[in-house]
């Protein structure tokens, strides 16, 4: 294996800010979307407006699991900061994947979704505490140019 | 929204058990595939073979980014305990994800992804401590169906 000095070129990975908390009295899963950040890591057009998707995965089809923010007008930031609420027991929670995409929405509403991150929550805080962090976001173009999609 | 009191359905989810721990000094990430644990839940055959496939991406052109475990025969839970290196510096590591796929091989050393998590290594801890979780593993053809992947 050989060093990778290679720094400049990854240093530019779009970033997602995502918080998380549980509150085990209600029965209540929060997922607070944050922020975005480096959005032109994703290869998005100036004119586009951009959306984040949620989806606490798999879906019951008892509960809701997919929620969008309002679409925002690409700047290198953006700034969300928008709260989803699931009502899931902690055992059906810790089963469950935490989907986020970064999708462009066109005039027709047309979603297209250039980048996500996937979340386990196999170990999620039960104690109602807030997990606060960034996520790097994969390119779909990149997965699917590298057959890994 | 309505409670989720389907856990059984949920409670099948498969999961794959990773360490990892960046080795500053001689600037080494090291990624330790422990175990599966519920096969089953991704619909393998019996007869088959299982390897897990990890890939630290994008994928830099200067160095190793993707490793299989040997292949083992299904059963409920496999035990693999492989370790892999990659050379990389930290500022490089943050800005990459790990994806874990839990793969089938038959006898033509054919590769079937059937699930797999994404890792996010943005908040990768610097100081050499081992950080040991369990993942829930995502069905690929959970994600074709709705239309997700």
């Amino acid at each position: 294996m050989v060093f990778d000095s290679d720094d400049m070129e990854a240093a530019g990975t779009a970033k997602v800010q995502i918080a998380m908390k549980y509150d085990d009295k209600n029965k209540q899963f929060a997922i607070l979307v944050i922020q975005l950040s480096n959005v032109p890591a994703l290869l998005l057009h100036q004119d586009q407006k951009v959306t984040i998707r949620v989806a606490v995965l798999p879906c019951s089809e008892s509960t809701s699991c997919l929620f969008r923010t309002r679409p925002m007008d690409v700047s290198d930031n953006l700034m969300y900061s928008e709260i989803f609420w699931v009502s899931i027991s902690y055992a059906a929670l810790r089963q469950k994947t935490l989907r986020v995409d970064v999708c462009t929405v066109n005039k027709s509403h047309l979603e297209e979704c250039l980048g996500g991150a996937q979340i386990s929550l196999a170990e999620i805080c039960r104690s109602g505490e807030k997990s606060t962090r960034w996520y790097n976001l994969l390119s779909y173009k990149y997965l699917q140019k590298q057959s890994l999609k």
